[in-house]
C-alpha cells in the first residue's frame, strides 16, 4: 500500500545503499504501520546532478517522499518519519542535515491495490482475509 | 488539472502500452470527474530495474499516482481508482496484484493552470467560461 | 522543508532555465511562507518526450508539484502558486497555458529534516533556534 520515493542527485547513493535502504524502509514501515511487507514499495529516482537544488544551488540532499492512508495516529507517523530518517543516515552515511522525509496522506478509499480499494487503518486484517 | 504519474521499472511497459494507458486514464478521469480532457496530464517515470523494490526486493509493479482537487465525493474517487486500475490491467496485461493506484488531494486553491487558480469541484463550468 | 518537483519532457527547459527557475522558486517560497532559503529544495525530472501526455497526446507542459506543511493560511498558498506560475513563464518563456502548479500538503509532524520533526507554520523561529 505505501510507496516511498527516494530522490537524489546521481552518485549520491551506491547501489548497495539502495538495496539496504529499501530493506530498512520496508522493515520500519511494516512494524510501525502494521502493513505486511509484501505491500511496501520503495523506488529511487536518481537525477542528473545539475537537476537537484537546495537554496537555489546544486546540492545533494536525500529526499524521501512517502504516502500513507489517512487515519493513522499522528504520533505513529512522526515515529515513522523519525525512524526512516535515522535509517537513511545509518545505511547511507548521509548526514541528517541532508535528509528530508515527508509523508503525504489521503483517504484509504482513494487507493486500490490487487483490484480492491484499500481498507482504513485498523481494518487491514479483515481486508487481507478478504472479509471487506 | 489532474496529473497522473505512472512509475515502473524500465521495460515493464511497451511504448504502445504507454500511449494506450494515457488515453484510457484521460478518458476515465474526464468522465468520472467532469474535467475536459485537455486539462488531463499523464506522465511515465521509467526507472532502472535495480531502483524499484517491493517487499525489499527488486520488483516490477505499476504504480500510478494521481492528484485531484479536494471536494469531489469520496465515492467518485473510489470509482476513479477502480476504473484506472482496471484499465491499467486491461491495456498493459499487468495483473491486478502488481497495480497500485493512489490519488492524493489538496484544495483547488493550492493549484493554478493557465494563469488562474483552479475552481472547486462543481465550479468547473463557470471557471472554464471565465466567470470566476 | 518544502520540495518542488518540476516535470517536463526533455528539451522543454534549457540548462540556464533550470538554475534560474530554481532560484526564483526558492526566493518566492522563502518570502511567502517565511522559510529560510536553505531549507528549500527544487528538483527537475526530465522525461523522454514520448512519456509526457496532455489530453492523451504527447505534449510539453511544465508541471510543478510542491509540498508544504498544513496550516498555512489558504490565501498564502494561492499567492504562492500564482507567483511560482508567473515566475515559471517569465523565466522559461513557456506560456501560462502550459504551466500547472500544484501544492500538496500534510501535517508538519509527518515530516523530518536535520533529524527533527518539522514545526507547524508559525513555529519556525522557535524550531530554528532549537527551542522546540
Amino acid at each position: 500500500m505505501p510507496i516511498y520515493t527516494c530522490t537524489t542527485a546521481r552518485g549520491t547513493l551506491r547501489p548497495e545503499d539502495k538495496a539496504a535502504l529499501a530493506a530498512e524502509v520496508t522493515r520500519i514501515h511494516s512494524t510501525v504501520n502494521h502493513v505486511p511487507s509484501t505491500y511496501i514499495n520503495v523506488v529511487f529516482n536518481e537525477l542528473p546532478t545539475e537537476d537537484v537544488y537546495t537554496d537555489g544551488r546544486p546540492a545533494r540532499p536525500l529526499i524521501i517522499n512517502g504516502w500513507v492512508r489517512s487515519g493513522h495516529p499522528d504520533d505513529e507517523t512522526s515515529r515513522l518519519v523519525t525512524e526512516v530518517a535515522e535509517a537513511a543516515t545509518r545505511v547511507t552515511g548521509i548526514p541528517a542535515e541532508r535528509v528530508l522525509v515527508v509523508i503525504g496522506n489521503s483517504p484509504a478509499r482513494f487507493a486500490i491495490e490487487g483490484g480492491r480499494v484499500l481498507p482504513d487503518p485498523g481494518q487491514e486484517q479483515a481486508w487481507l482475509a478478504g472479509k471487506i
